[in-house]
């Protein structure tokens, strides 16, 4: 297979080593070319970590997208949500019939987001769009042009949008990726976003001191403390209260953060939300982000909260400290984040009921 | 006149010592009975600031709050607004006619919720209850036996519930406060609680440094960032719209910052709450609070977000900062301040048509 990587940042480097080194053919590009100035000049990437150390050549860097995406299999786009829609406004005419557009991942409502764009810019051609609800690696890029994936993450879920287009890609998707989960639909990936759920609480109740140092301390080991602990826990409970809302049944964050092996025994057995998320060695030296415009506020409010909230009222589902956490982003930012986030209609679900809603996420059609 | 002060903190000692040096009979009594000892101990308060240095004796301490009470003038209450109904039920029965209940201050609601619980108690005798906003002064403790009065506040108001009677009140209230302002009624100076408008916003923001650190940082000058202004800002706002309802005309937190001498020039005229709050030499020195269950959030939530958002669902005007700030304190703090904190029902409001409210807080009488 023949798989095109959208992106030039710690995700795409990984993909890219690691689907070469599994000896698919790779073209990658990034609209930040000099992310990939480096792929060029040493003709190929180093890959370290869990998979060993290699050096990965054959990977093409494309100049142009149109050029990437030529008669690739799979179109797999690893950038952070907020360049979602510029994406999907370039590719609208360069993607082909057959090709399967894979975001990984989507953060939450990212797929549904994208489709509702490519309609808009008249896709002609008929394709396969999917999404993961977080993205299939641990990895950062650890130097030049060095990618190190520390886990090659097994509890990924992942559907098609509509579902009923799910069983026709898996078998290409799961080459890629054999251990990912298939989903009930793109509305379970949305809701399973972790991410939003913990970075959230951590921004907000660290605010000041992000502002004044610019995030230099260790944000998962010192900013988790008990207060964050506890509207971390409260509203992982209203994202668990969606998912039952929609009869699914949800992973609370707890079994999710041991399961991908990011906390302790001893913390996850506790229960506590507050040791679960302080006692996280893979993530203990990461500093804080350098400003509250950082994408653990502006992506996870935008592509989390937001479409979040968003299924709850239309599932009617309460969803009061999510709406507190919007409002305050809102001030603290000076934005309008239920306008510009992923609210009903950027999702494509404006004057839809719910029966619809899951009858478009499902078989792609309303009635 | 005979003054009793009841409290032993900061404002009880400013107030004791200052008022003893004008020459009036001073009792004081504290439950806390540890807190007056020096001054027993001594003979009198040695008080230092922008009044001179003068050893101030004759102060009495009182064993017993009944003895502390009995024949004075003025009772003046000067303790943490989350002690007040305690205060209120120990005093129904001693408080003796003609006296004057005094709140110094009554932060929000202080005199509404004390005068329905001296009602409930079954109060016979006839005494006026008045309350500032602020307290009169802006003093600390600084040693052993000392009071440092930095100012004599020189923009507080002051109101009697039901504000008809603060006329017969005025001329012994300002002998001893000559710069106090008559409010409306204690909705005006309820409505004028700007610790509340300034300390949630720093606490929520600062919240897992203050749990992390204990408070070790300072407060105001590092804890204010832009984020906690802009929240501040919209909060005030908030505060100053309910004012407005209310046909009353309001301060801003900027002016009345700069009024009393909290904030420089410049910081004012740049009309920035963040440099407002920022850059005030006082509060320059002054560290965090050692735990979210400090004054700072229990009273300013309880006695300050609490009531001013009850008065804005009763004149129909709306608070979603406020209410923001008191379920995430709700959360954090796991408490329910809507119960807890002073709403209409412990106002003495309930069942009040916004009609009724303004006449039983101008003429006592809801009808």
């Amino acid at each position: 297979m023949k798989i095109c990587v959208l992106g030039g940042g710690n995700g795409a480097f990984a993909a890219a080593a690691h689907l070469g080194l599994e000896g698919y053919q790779i073209n990658i590009y990034s609209p930040f070319k000099e992310e990939l100035d480096s792929i060029i000049k040493e003709g190929g990437i180093t890959l370290k970590g869990c998979l060993g150390e290699h050096f990965v050549k054959g990977i093409k860097v494309c100049k142009q997208l149109a050029l990437a995406v030529k008669n690739a299999d799979i179109v797999m786009l690893i950038v952070p949500a907020i360049f979602h829609p510029q994406y999907a406004r370039l590719l609208a005419p360069l993607l082909e019939e057959g090709q399967i557009l894979f975001l990984n991942p989507g953060h939450s409502g990212g797929a549904l987001e994208v489709k509702q764009i490519l309609k808009e810019q008249g896709l002609a051609a008929k394709i396969t769009l999917i999404e993961t609800n977080t993205l299939t690696y641990i990895t950062r890029k650890t130097g030049y042009n060095e990618a190190t994936i520390f886990k090659v993450n097994n509890s990924v879920l992942f559907s098609a949008l509509p579902a009923c287009e799910t069983p026709a890609v898996s078998q290409k998707i799961t080459e890629l990726y054999p251990e990912l989960i298939v989903a009930d639909s793109v509305l379970e990936t949305s809701l399973a976003n972790f991410n939003a759920v913990m970075h959230i609480p951590l921004v907000i109740l660290n605010a000041a001191v992000i502002e004044r140092t610019q995030g230099d301390f260790y944000f998962y080991f010192e900013g988790t403390t008990p207060a964050v602990g506890k509207v971390i826990e409260a509203l992982d409970k209203e994202r668990m209260a969606i998912m039952k809302g929609l009869g699914l049944s949800p992973n609370s964050f707890l079994e999710y953060f041991y399961q991908i092996g990011m906390t302790t025994k001893d913390a996850y057995e506790s229960g506590s939300y507050y040791r679960v998320t302080k006692e996280s060695p893979p993530n203990a030296k990461i500093k804080g982000p350098d400003s509250l415009k950082h994408r653990f506020l502006e992506e996870d409010i935008r592509c989390g909260l937001v479409p979040m909230a968003a299924l709850g009222d239309l599932y009617k589902v309460d969803t009061p400290l999510m709406d507190v956490l919007i409002t305050l982003s809102n001030l603290i930012n000076e934005k309008n984040y239920w306008e510009e986030g992923l609210n009903l209609r950027k999702l494509g679900l404006a004057n839809m009921s719910p029966q619809q809603v899951l009858r478009y996420v499902k078989n792609g059609k309303v009635n």
